[in-house]
């Protein structure tokens, strides 16, 4: 494992030789988007900044944003990584066996990826949880781009989820060749509900939103075998779900926010943030390759705040906790338009 | 994935016909632990005692038991399970790889697995978490043995985790073949401090104990290539490990339940709690074979009840929390005798 080392100073982006527009596009979006939650919030809880490299700068760095102890927030993350290497034979394998015909199975090729990711975990259990990022992976010449948008709700106001899922469709069919069909709408939320799920409890973990990864930047379909297909700039669409994210998830807390809630919703928002814990510890892949190399509390910066596990938990039939639990057994169509 | 049909009825013991003497060890040995824990307790917090079933008795059925919101013991859990089935090749040939000639690593063997595995989590942060498990797996007339005992503090008292090593010593002793050289103790010490580390903190989870596995029932050294070697009768050592749980534990807790407290080591407490929860999601082998088949509120009862990750805690040098973690980072020899 890379130790990090820390200095709580920003990075001097003028005179760095490998910023390009799409590392400068995450920067500027995280500071953006804190910024932005930060007025939100008003209680005057601030998001530190803490820059770390990965041994050398050349192998890569990140910025570790997080708000703490808010009014609204109780916890909001907000994570730049960049990290850069030589493929290994078992992971150029992997990723070739994905369609990626530029990378060598045999390894050693350098590679790049970087991404912008970010959680927030309101204090209220009547606000869901948003979880976002986007990414994009280079080596051999060519990038490929993921990310992605989701709500994970503890009491669930349908209109909410289909409002959120509303604007991701108008986003993805923007960027699809045959809007009409929202087939890249379909494709990226289908798999954020397949991604977000927990084998061992049979839930979603939320009501999902959208997930893509493996974009090509330059076919308008993807590799051979890829998922999302009929995508006209990938780079573009990618910037574009980002750009969607305030304007999501803000509306929602706004509506939410001064809801009325006692320690009963209190115990269980503790509770279903276990959930949370459960997925990432066990199933989440970018926990598992941050884990592996990464910087561990640039990782669990994600984790709520305060969790609680109580043995088996099963709320009453017809309670607002239970049509939570029901609803996430299957995905749902939420969008409306 | 088996679903638990599950009653709130223990199971008719006298008329089973699948018992056998240390099946009923375990039942027993359950009751007399939370008996125990109740009196120990003093609130008049009861263990619940949850019977369910593995798709159908000759598949396997557990009797999970739980104590919530005691005085003591803010949580504490003891499971017995019994899973029984056919060998996939798959495991067939990861067991056979570890040495037992008896399995045919093309798999299709009928096998058992039965077990008793306990955690206590104290509410003060002044007593440490106690887990411990036994455990048997039989297939084609043979029987392996595995079981253990730890100790994970919050505070660190020297004297607790010398005096409860000394135990485990002593116990490791009189089932050693060279009680003299001490090596069957140093063998499970030494696999106890392997197997309860978390790579991604560079942090063991606690002052470690005693565990170990594969320990054949017919022969005093072990299969070829076990790691514990010179154990005198394997089921006996097993059940004199269990039988010294209490011993080792309840005076800790005598000590250390009238320990003054505030809200600091109380936060410090539930964050520590934390990498409980990551050792138990990220690493240990038994909470991913129970995810794959068993009962998932079977398994993460062993989680504490109140947990928090605050972002990047770093104790002060100096401080008695800053000394737990430096203690951590490596094993220590704490037996004394």
């Amino acid at each position: 494992m890379h130790r990090a080392r820390r200095a709580r100073v920003a990075p001097s982006r003028a005179s760095s030789v490998d910023l390009d527009s799409f590392e400068d596009f995450l920067l500027d979006k995280q500071n953006e988007l804190c910024d932005a939650l930060e007025r939100v919030d008003g209680s005057g809880a601030r998001f530190c900044r803490d820059y770390w490299e990965r041994g050398s700068k050349s192998d890569g760095y990140g910025i570790t944003r997080v708000l703490e102890g808010g009014d609204v927030f109780e916890k909001a993350a907000a994570n730049v990584s960049i990290i850069r290497g030589t493929l290994t034979p078992e992971r150029a394998r992997a990723m070739s066996s994905r369609g990626r015909a530029e990378i060598d199975p045999k390894g050693g090729q350098e590679y790049e990826a970087c991404a912008l990711s970010l959680v927030f975990h309101p204090r209220s259990p009547m606000v869901p949880t948003f979880r976002a990022d986007v990414r994009r992976f280079r080596v051999g010449g060519k990038a490929w781009y993921g990310g992605g948008a989701d709500l994970t709700p503890y009491y669930l106001f349908d209109e909410d989820a289909e409002e959120f899922h509303d604007k991701y469709r108008a986003v993805c069919d923007s960027y699809d060749i045959n809007a009409e069909a929202s087939e890249v709408y379909a494709a990226c939320k289908d798999w954020c509900d397949e991604y977000f799920y927990i084998p061992a409890r049979r839930e979603h973990r939320g009501v999902g939103g959208v997930f893509f990864d493996d974009l090509e930047d330059d076919t308008g379909s993807g590799s051979d075998g890829a998922r999302v297909r009929g995508v006209t700039d990938a780079e573009s669409f990618t910037r574009a779900i980002a750009e969607e994210w305030l304007d999501s998830y803000l509306p929602i807390v706004d509506k939410r926010r001064d809801e009325a809630y006692g320690e009963a919703q209190e115990r269980w928002h503790h509770q279903r943030r276990g959930r949370y814990i459960e997925f990432n510890l066990l199933y989440d892949r970018g926990v598992r390759f941050g884990l592996d190399g990464g910087r561990i509390e640039a990782i669990m910066v994600s984790a709520p705040p305060r969790v609680r596990w109580d043995y088996d938990v099963n709320p009453e039939p017809g309670s607002e906790e239970h049509r939570l639990v029901e609803t996430l057994r299957a995905p749902r169509e939420w969008a409306k338009k």
